[in-house]
């Protein structure tokens, strides 16, 4: 077998497991999830052993040795093959071994400590998490600090340098726009007529926009979870699915609008090279753009709901009384939360930057795990003006760190600023702009499938960035978008 | 790891692959099919690896020959790995891949065959699947004729001769009973009142009495499909399937009345045991026998609609000017068909009896291939009365020879046979039969748990029936319920 065989091979088994997985969140009767568990074990031990395999390495190896060099995309599926292949192999069994018994662990002291804010008793563990993700670090290998290491994880080839300079030029600007908008919203007072809002309105109407925006529900389909999300099972087979709040429709559709998103990149990847890296998703950022693109630049647009707000009106009669600019007040309404998952569009960075700060210093050692909660809640009333009441609504509000996602969240500003930068430079096509205007979308998701999607992970997140729109990241066109939204 | 190990891996193996099959006919986005074969195939020859390997071979070769024989369960369990592992082995690869080629080509030619009633152009796959029938079944060896080592991959040890004897003793009072049942139900014209009825109230409805009959929501649950199925995906975790047709609520509650009895199997078998031998169903003929017991002794008899007509009534309010009687009517409606999948409780089994004795002479050699239609027809007549329209309605109305079923449709009446057995030894307690009178099913269900479940596949259809009611199957009770039903 080839690298690419095994590589399509590995796919097949891992979309298997996606499909126990997706079942899991989305229709498991409650006594069979321990036997469940078993279930994904099994599939992802299969396709962790196939991926770190002698024979893995061997057709590699024999791939890199023959390739002339004159296919680009035969020579960047190989780089990041080769690039996946360190990663997993670098890091020898006793240590994933310990480090998914300290994350399982964690885990409950987390959710315990959460729910009594009792930082103590997950300190030990935080502590344990962070030797660990040294030692991987280190493992892996970094060009300037640890924290490099681990966001190349979700963000491969991306400084923490680079991010840091990104967030400390959003930053100013940033804390002041969201005090800006915060108090604008709040002079708005806005507020959505009560419900119920019927399921099955909702329903429809999230079907009608995502198939409207693009989505194929030929090759997907919606279902519905506690948390949304979006899971590929196939080249084919996206699933999306949301959550339903029968006092506000905006809820489910706006989670629709996010995982229409991710799931609209998903089915731009070029589905022959599913399982290689020219079919796959390149990076949690680059993902993140598209899902807060749709969600964001155009669901929380006028023109949008110019388009849409008529046939909301149709499906939920009591909107009647309330007028468009209205309800538009209700989208872009804004507050000050100490919850990273209640924060609006303006509020949402500063909880980033925050954990990125402290997720930095924990790592290169400047910030001891004791004094998390105190550093938290001076950062925190640096950037939002106040404390946050206690530690469960402070530092341990999140369960990424319990899981051994040190790294990730970076990723989700870099996500808001990548959307807004690839989301101006598409508009700079006139008809683009021009059809976006009118709630037609097609040719902005054309542009986004040859910018964004058909390159697979073939690109840097950086060079496709620079490919896309003509420079790496930078802040501007977030906070034009972000500036321009408080004045709309 | 010993023989036991492997067994459970196995189970998780395939258990997984039922997932994904389940998924594929309850929510697969159609332009996900071509893709979702390949995770199919791939955990499939996982699961095939797995349970013909040497390692397999070794574990229970060694745990034969240390087992002292003391323990009844493991010495069953045991006998049966032991034979299914002959039967997995005794194929050589090129047989297994011919017959599979073979059966995709034969579907596709049965089902145009079918649409144009030609016959001609399916016999020479018939030909093949039935030479290559008589090949496996070679291999595999048999005590009497082919058709024995055929039937013996559905319902284990059970002897064609035997099933013959039963059939040929059941088969003149039938005729008889099955012509009357016809005239009765065509002097009454039983009819439901029009629909429609909604789907959301026979989901209710249906929830509510296969609850009420002791399915386990909590290990289970109900979702849609063309073709009703029960699948199990873990040893907690149920699956059943039913259609909705808004004129007739009818159609889907017996439905679920039939795969509950299934699934109320399933959930019944020792869950510790799961992908042991004791942990497993028996065969499609004890399995049959629990799905026809939920579906016609209990589900159309008086005593059930007195405890449920009421409910339907206020879930189906036109139901209120159609008195019990007539609705029982409706319910114990009999036609002569001429199509098995149509027909009703009293003519069903002759539809297997005349597939059964076709099925026998093909593979015996005594009917050639070309004769199929001539002799379906001839036999049709002797049972019902009239010559089938056409081979569509006739010789090629079922899918089952083009996937290489032969040996199959016996089952389907020993099912038959199996629960009026079952029902009839159980109401011997005059408990049980007071409960079922008053619609109380528990000490039904008790009972069998007991006397079938609870065994999983340690003993032979024919030793669970003697144990369980005094005698092997037998048609005598068979005929009693359908005189009963008859009169009643």
């Amino acid at each position: 077998m080839t690298i690419y065989d095994m590589a399509r091979e590995h796919a097949v088994i891992s979309s298997a497991g996606s499909i126990v997985g997706w079942d899991q969140e989305t229709y498991l009767p409650p006594a069979a999830a321990k036997y469940r568990a078993s279930q994904i074990s099994w599939i992802d031990s299969r396709s962790h052993d196939l991926a770190t395999s002698d024979a893995w390495r061997a057709a590699l190896e024999d791939a890199e040795s023959t390739n002339s060099g004159t296919d680009p995309k035969l020579t960047a599926n190989l780089r990041e093959l080769r690039r996946r292949f360190n990663r997993a192999t670098k890091l020898p069994t006793d240590l994933v071994a310990r480090a998914s018994a300290a994350s399982s662990l964690a885990k409950h002291a987390w959710a315990d400590a959460r729910k009594h804010s009792d930082f103590a008793t997950f300190a030990p563990h935080l502590q344990t998490l962070l030797d660990l993700a040294r030692e991987m670090a280190d493992r892996w290998g970094y060009a300037n600090e640890p924290y490099d290491a681990l966001l190349d994880a979700y963000e491969r080839n991306t400084s923490t340098a680079a991010v840091a300079t990104l967030f400390d030029s959003l930053q100013p600007e940033l804390t002041e726009l969201a005090r800006r908008v915060v108090e604008i919203s709040a002079a708005r007072r806005p507020s959505l007529p009560p419900g119920p809002y019927p399921i099955t309105a909702q329903q429809q109407l999230n079907a009608e926009v995502a198939a409207a925006i693009g989505f194929d529900f030929q090759a997907g389909r919606i279902d519905t979870t506690t948390h949304p999300f979006c899971t590929t099972l196939g080249p084919q087979d996206v699933r999306l699915t949301t959550r339903y709040d029968e006092a506000d429709f905006t809820s489910s559709l706006f989670g629709i609008l996010h995982e229409t998103g991710h799931g609209l990149y998903e089915q731009g990847l070029p589905a022959d090279d599913f399982g290689l890296p020219s079919g796959s998703s390149l990076s949690l950022g680059i993902h993140e753009s598209q899902s807060r693109l749709w969600e964001n630049h155009i669901g929380r647009s006028p023109e949008f709901w110019q388009r849409w707000y008529p046939t909301a009106q149709r499906y939920f009669p009591q909107l009647a009384g309330l007028p468009m600019e209205k309800f538009l007040h209700y989208l872009h309404r804004a507050a000050f939360s100490e919850i990273r998952v209640e924060a609006d569009e303006s509020t949402y960075d500063l909880h980033i930057i925050l954990r990125f700060g402290l997720e930095r210093r924990l790592l290169n050692g400047s910030l001891p795990v004791s004094e998390v909660p105190a550093a938290w809640n001076e950062a925190f009333r640096g950037l939002f003006g106040f404390f946050p009441r206690d530690d469960r609504h402070g530092c341990l509000q999140d369960i990424h760190w319990s899981m051994g996602g040190l790294g990730y969240f970076a990723t989700y500003s870099l996500g808001n600023l990548n959307a807004a930068q690839l989301h101006a430079a598409a508009r700079r096509d006139p008809t683009i702009a021009a059809a976006s205007d009118r709630a037609d979308y097609a040719p902005l998701l054309a542009w986004l499938r040859q910018q964004v999607h058909a390159h697979g992970a073939t690109l840097d997140p950086a060079d496709l960035m620079t490919q896309a729109t003509g420079t790496p990241p930078t802040p501007e066109p977030y906070l034009v978008h972000l500036r321009s939204r408080m004045t709309g």
